[in-house]
């Protein structure tokens, strides 16, 4: 018998709603397959803020180190966002975390749902099969160089900066994921104009022999921009850094026709986060009309992390039988009325 | 009558021959209207480091500093992008042409053609009838901040930084064109985490007042990467830095259907460039595929930009001939064996 403790944050928003699913479904996952999992609830972003004065409270981290995996909402709220003289940002929890734990990798899987293919605002021909697996950077970078104003406030300035090693250890990661794969990695950069690129490209291209099974390609992130739309399946890992894995990933969202229905991990030497790649989604909140499927992936993901294939294939499983059977939330069918939680007692119950 | 003096660059790859067809139809509305252009060519990119040692020789920059406008094809080739290491390259042609001209503002119009909603990978119904109109900084940010090495080489650094004069004076530009249009502005930035993209938000915020017919939003760059093909039509003019417009801009030229469609205008205090938004398509060089339109739509804002509006219509007018008629290259219809110059004659005479 396994037994885990899982920090639950569940965040702003539409977060508390969609936690509230993946939690249900993982006790289903732990009643059926007899593991212990331990639910600790914190603290993070807006709501943080709201009651502490604090994105990322001490009690809050405190617990993410001790966890065995983090299980994540949503953050963000946007009477931060229009305000540029906002000292304390929901966004720097997350960011904070990020760093704090080492969580240096975050990796999205891409897939198009044949159900789905519909939604897509792409022609479905240029998406069905589609299985792409991106690998961002998340702890380096201009999200966490030197950033300031000059004294007068006039101009302003966000340092980037990349080492070899911060560049290496996630793409041997890359390089491994491919392995299992189509064998095949595209960096995506922007080395005719930035050395921090250059050094990503000289980087990596230097532990490719290492991985003879694998190919190796490179794209300019304004030529990937147009490639993923324009043929997505000519991609199997994509590796980039921080601020391109942030547009380029959200951008390969489109693909699977909604955001509500993919996950993440971010991973790094220690402890594991594990979240759906939309926001906050604050207009939707309450309504019991966000979609769960993105969390409950992610917490498939967070079994996976666990060694626990069977019980991940089985919440995978749960997720299909869902979108075969229609029990999804207005988005992906506007004439169901499935609310959130029904759709996460539907996956519970098919686990 | 008019005289003009018109600096071409023909650059690399099929550069040459899509500014051949592009010089053709401006020769075609001198002859029908009667202006005299006087064509002086000049190298720049990788044909001109292989000629002169430099991107941007100065005889180059002298002509473009004494010309009404100058005329671009594409710079750019392979065997520079791979060498991390290469102390020259084509692109620092480009980016110094730029910057001694004083280019700040790129300014590319995307719009889908009925004729070729077919070709885009987007469905018809999302994209018909999108007319958007970008305004990507050009001569600051990340591109032209300090950028180096640490002593052993091991890290990386490139610094952006954006003053308020900088961003004003582009944000005017795009203000002044919402009010054109469909008066409304949308901002993309990264204001959640860049301290530029506070600077951003706090600079065009504060224009805003100026404009009161214009309708100002602000998008996380994440976010337009998927509003962009989740809902094009969503938009009329978007405003942006540069790094996030190379990208965006290149992103949404997929709504298009073809690259190879696309001008763009750089435009500053003082001379012009015009440019389509594809590269250099070393691949293609020589073939005679390369799709011309671009590079004359390009010479159409070349027109536009002398006050030449109805010339500028008419070539706008021959164009929309051809794809009427099916006279186009074969990337827009493979049946077809209209080549690049065959195009360029047909629209050169439908002037
Ligand atoms: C909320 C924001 C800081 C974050 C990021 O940019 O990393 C988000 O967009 C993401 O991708 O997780
Ligand atoms: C060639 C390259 C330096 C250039 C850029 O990134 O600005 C190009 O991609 C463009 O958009 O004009």
């Amino acid at each position: 018998i396994l037994s885990k403790r899982i920090v639950v944050l569940p965040g702003d928003g539409i977060g508390p709603e969609v936690c509230s699913e993946a939690v249900r479904v993982l006790r289903a996952v732990s009643s059926r397959f007899g593991h212990e999992f331990e639910f600790d609830y914190q603290l993070m972003g807006a709501c943080a803020i709201d009651a502490t004065g604090s994105p990322l409270p001490d009690a809050t981290l405190e617990a993410c180190r001790r966890a065995d995996a983090v299980l994540l909402g949503a953050i963000g709220d946007p009477k931060y966002d229009n305000d540029p003289t906002a000292k304390v940002r929901p966004e720097q929890g997350l960011l904070g975390l990020r760093k704090a734990l080492g969580l240096y990798a975050n990796i999205r899987p891409i897939t198009a749902y044949d159900q789905l293919l519909e939604h897509s605002p792409l022609k479905a021909e240029r998406i069905q099969g589609t299985d792409i697996l991106i690998f961002r950077e998340l702890t380096g970078g201009i999200y966490f160089g030197e950033k300031g104003r000059s004294e007068d406030r006039t101009w302003a300035y966000d340092h980037c900066t990349y080492s070899r090693d911060e560049i290496l250890r996630i793409a041997h990661r890359a390089f491994k994921a491919a392995e299992t794969r189509r064998h095949q990695l595209t960096l995506v950069d922007k080395a005719n104009v930035l050395e921090t690129s250059r050094l990503w490209r000289e980087t990596v291209q230097s532990i490719a022999p290492e991985y003879p099974s694998v190919a190796l390609d490179y794209l300019f992130v304004d030529n990937a921009a147009m490639q993923i739309i324009l043929n997505p399946k000519q991609f199997d890992v994509i590796l980039t850094e921080n601020m391109f894995g942030d547009i380029i990933s959200d951008e390969a969202s489109v693909i699977a026709g909604s955001l509500g229905l993919l996950p993440s991990a971010s991973v790094g030497d220690g402890a594991a986060l594990f979240e759906p790649i939309h926001g906050s989604y604050p207009q939707a909140k309450g309504k019991g009309i966000a979609n769960p499927i993105a969390t409950i992936l992610s917490a498939a993901l967070l079994l996976d992390h666990f060694n626990l294939q069977e019980e991940a294939d089985c919440v995978r499983d749960a997720v299909q039988h869902a979108l075969d059977q229609g029990v999804v939330t207005p988005e992906l069918n506007p004439s169901t009325l499935y609310t959130t939680e029904q759709v996460g007692n539907f996956i519970a119950y098919s686990v």
